[in-house]
């Protein structure tokens, strides 16, 4: 693998451990946990994994010798920057504590662990990802890991390469899958810990205890080095609006923090419409009104930021996509024979729903009934939202300017940034944050404890600094509705109304709207001065501050 | 204005000047130069200004005492990272020469000259700007300086300011303009000179002494990076192959310039398909080829580069769109109330532009028959290339899957850069190079001479050893049709086939092709090691090494 000259100067990066991993570590046990809700169902699903206490590492003044371990690594789900320090750290953990141990990763996802495909994972192999991003070290992927014949087969393998931990390396459906795995294993005493990692550019998985996951950080600075850039173009031509699309799944997180940087003239965030039960109408209606109200001023430009996921959190939209969803597949055959399908649409939907689907203009309709993922649903993250939005507006402005209320112009351009992010070279931050968490998953397997998820905390702080230990997965989880039946799963964290990051955010809104204030923070520094180079997320700031 | 915690370190960084203008200069006159074609043409249109020679600056042991200068700037055109730095070069560059001298810039462009929009740039002004990108400290504008009424309407309010000479920071549009009126001016004797410098991101304004435009550098760094960090996650997912557009307008400069640095499967360069007059259908098989070779080895993934001027340089396209230009300005109210206006197309086009329009995609059929410019042109920058060509190569696996040709599996994404990297924050590189650009300009201007550009070389060596001095732009330039008349303009510079960039991506591609050879570059650093901050382009690289 030919290097850039970044890559070879980054190689030489140390990552900076908490102090307390710096030496040998004893757990110290908290309080018993619980569930975040429904705590009997859980309790009884997990008998042998539920209420286990909070732990956290302290110095060691007496440390027993280590013995070599054998321990699998799976990365699971989509990529995020930092996943190759994670198991870096893992790596330098399980070396610490016997130069013996050895790690196996899995290829391609939990289904190179089903499937029996991995490698082992040498020093000289390390050496090569050491602070680079991408997860092409082993590979990842979606592959579920729900089943107990997905378990056995694991087990085989596990078993022949003498393997006593896996770590899974996940976002929240895989640690749900890395706790039901971990009370499997326990309950048929297989001899193998499981030990989860928070990983998600979303930011939907976090807690007290879980500050943020690994790759946000980076993500999101990548990102809004582009968004910034976009801004300083449009604030020098004067004539053009931006409406820019970004990943995140369901959570605005991504998007809120994107804000919080680059200081855009709107940013939607997607748990504020359902809360208010606004309709696209609004939505649209409200970026219309900052655009008309920054023509008043000669400001025929501006920037929109929208969150991946506001579709699905458009009450309208939602009834409409789910009778769609129904609709068609109840009536396959006759939608695809019919000659006009939109009207098909219009004339076979209630009334409330074909009043909002006439409404939407053309392309978006078409994606809506023929865009359909093998279920048969609206693949709604394929849904241009951004064109979708901007067409809608423009036609509101044209209404606005017969009426007399713009008088400006407005042409919009499109962005959609996700893949520009997720396999960055993490920032410093995520460089550290991610080697001590498997680092400190390396710890929690010394301690011998499973279903748990490494924990690294006090983030705001400098990195020695941080704490460190492990918290029992299973305090993270409720039960919800998945594929008609209740599930344990871990609740994702979705934007909060009532914290820091958005309350900063909604009270510096209408300032940005109509002023522009825009702010450019530019590419992800390493080698430059602290305050450039080390500070965390603006939504780590902001909610370590409200605390 | 809030600055971000990069800017205001970045603020501090002093760009570093050719050691020549480090202390007084005297300009060196070399040989007379003459225009690059239609010498005679040139010479009678430019003959206050033709055949001026080259001019080199060298130490002065014995200055002449300095006075106080006017001087007025306009930016021209779309924006390019680092015109603040060209700024800021000249009002040092002027200030050096005499305490008391003046800096004004038109707002918005030529139009803010002709139209006496202005503001003075103060020292304060200027330190807010910096080393930072976008055109914002005075804005753009694409406003044409062409008719005399124009230019005796700016000479009102260089008179009213006692401006002596005019900085016009352009493409080569602009820079010809720039001759224009130095011409005009002289020919008057008006009083006023007029100095050129090198812009645009495009990297088409460049010739033995122009070596590169400006932005070129930074905003090639900036898509490298977000394609390097595409393809990371394209080698890790190993799922998709992703249909990358780059801006650039003809020349297919950034899109080559990208592909050195970042290594993708394939790269399509415009100025190839023209000179081996290939179709549409041959780019589409060239690409599925390599995409079928790639999936035998199990790698259904990959990257493909597209320059966004590539329609044009399709010989069968090029005809096409002219033929349907004329074709709907000529029966614009038939056509607009065909019933279907793709058959009424298909039916009154030639034989074999009916053949070609036919075999495109719906949506980009609709784009040639709609989506057309008040001239009523096609707009061909609006047409969506990466999604065309995904499209066509989707279709034509399927054909080659039915033969047995193609084994794996097609799936795409589809990603445009270009304002993503136009107002980044400039590069050491452009840094440097645009604040001597300025500085030089100041130095021209000392030494009274009008219609040169700012000429700063030797661009590949460290910037104490850059060569300044001024060359006279009438010798950039031959005749071209242009709007039906022939016109004296800066000869475009395409990529060259047999220059040495193009060579080596040549020389390489088949392995990149089918071999996963990715380069992951990286974000642009500012504080680094210098083999990771101030690399220039590989194109500069290389055309170097090549002479």
């Amino acid at each position: 693998m030919k290097k850039s000259a970044l890559q070879q100067a980054r190689a030489a990066y140390q990552p900076k451990l908490p102090i307390v991993l710096t030496g040998a570590v004893k757990a110290v046990e908290g309080e018993p946990t619980q569930s975040v809700a429904d705590q009997e169902d859980i309790k009884n699903l997990f008998p042998n994994t539920y209420g286990l206490p909070e732990l956290k590492f302290e110095k060691n003044t007496n440390p027993a010798a280590g013995k070599p371990i054998n321990v699998g690594v799976i990365l699971s789900g989509g990529q995020a920057p930092g996943g190759h320090n994670v198991i870096s750290g893992l790596f330098d953990g399980i070396k610490k504590i016997h130069k013996e141990s050895k790690l196996y990763g899995f290829l391609m996802g939990p289904g190179g662990f089903v499937d029996h495909q991995y490698m082992e994972l040498t020093g000289s192999i390390i050496d090569e990802y050491r602070n680079t991003g991408g997860f092409d070290i082993i590979g990842s992927g979606r592959t579920k890991l729900e089943t107990k014949e997905q378990f056995d087969k694991g087990l085989e393998i596990l078993k022949e390469l003498n393997i006593k931990a896996l770590v899974i390396i996940g976002g929240d459906d895989s640690n749900t899958n890395a706790a039901i795995l971990a009370e499997y294993y326990k309950s048929i005493e297989a001899g193998v810990q499981v030990i989860g990692c928070p990983k998600t550019i979303d930011g939907d998985l976090k807690n007290g205890l879980i500050e943020t996951s690994f790759g946000f950080d980076t993500a999101t600075k990548v990102y809004s080095e582009v968004i910034g850039n976009i801004q300083r173009d449009c604030n020098s031509a004067k004539k053009y609006w931006h409406f820019i699309k970004l990943m995140g799944r369901s959570a605005s997180h991504i998007a809120l923090e994107c804000a919080l940087q680059t200081q855009p003239n709107i940013c939607i965030v997607s748990e504020e419409i359902e809360q208010k039960n606004m309709t696209l109408g609004d939505i649209v209606d409200y970026i219309a009104g900052v655009v008309a109200k920054r023509a008043e001023n000669g400001n025929n430009f501006g920037t929109v930021l929208i969150p991946e996921g506001l579709i699905e959190f458009i009450p309208a939209m939602k009834k409409l996509i789910a009778e769609l969803n129904d609709l068609l597949a109840h009536n396959a055959e006759e939608f695809a024979a019919a000659e006009n399908q939109r009207q098909y649409i219009i004339e076979h939907l209630s009334a409330e729903n074909s009043a909002v689907y006439a409404s939407l203009p053309e392309g978006v309709a078409r994606q809506l009934s023929l865009d359909r993922d093998p279920h048969g649903n609206v693949q709604v993250s394929l849904i241009e939202t951004e064109k979708l939005l901007s067409e809608m507006v423009g036609r509101r402005l044209a209404e606005m300017k017969e009426e007399g209320k713009f008088v400006g112009k407005f042409a919009a351009l499109h962005h959609f940034f996700g893949y520009e992010g997720r396999c960055a070279d993490p920032s410093n931050f995520d460089a550290d944050y991610c080697y001590a968490l498997g680092f400190n998953a390396a710890c929690l397997i010394n301690s011998g404890v499973t279903g748990y998820m490494s924990s690294v905390r006090n983030l705001t702080k400098p990195s020695v600094q941080w704490i460190a230990g492990g918290i029992p997965i299973t305090m993270m989880m409720n039960m919800e509705r998945r594929h008609g039946a209740m599930k344990p799963v871990i609740q994702k964290a979705l934007v909060r109304l009532d914290d820091a990051p958005f309350l900063k955010f909604a009270s510096k809104r209408d300032v940005w709207a109509v002023d522009t204030c825009y702010m450019y923070p530019g590419p992800i520094q390493y080698f430059g001065p602290a305050e450039v180079c080390d500070q965390p997320s603006m939504t780590l700031r902001y909610e370590h501050q409200g605390k």
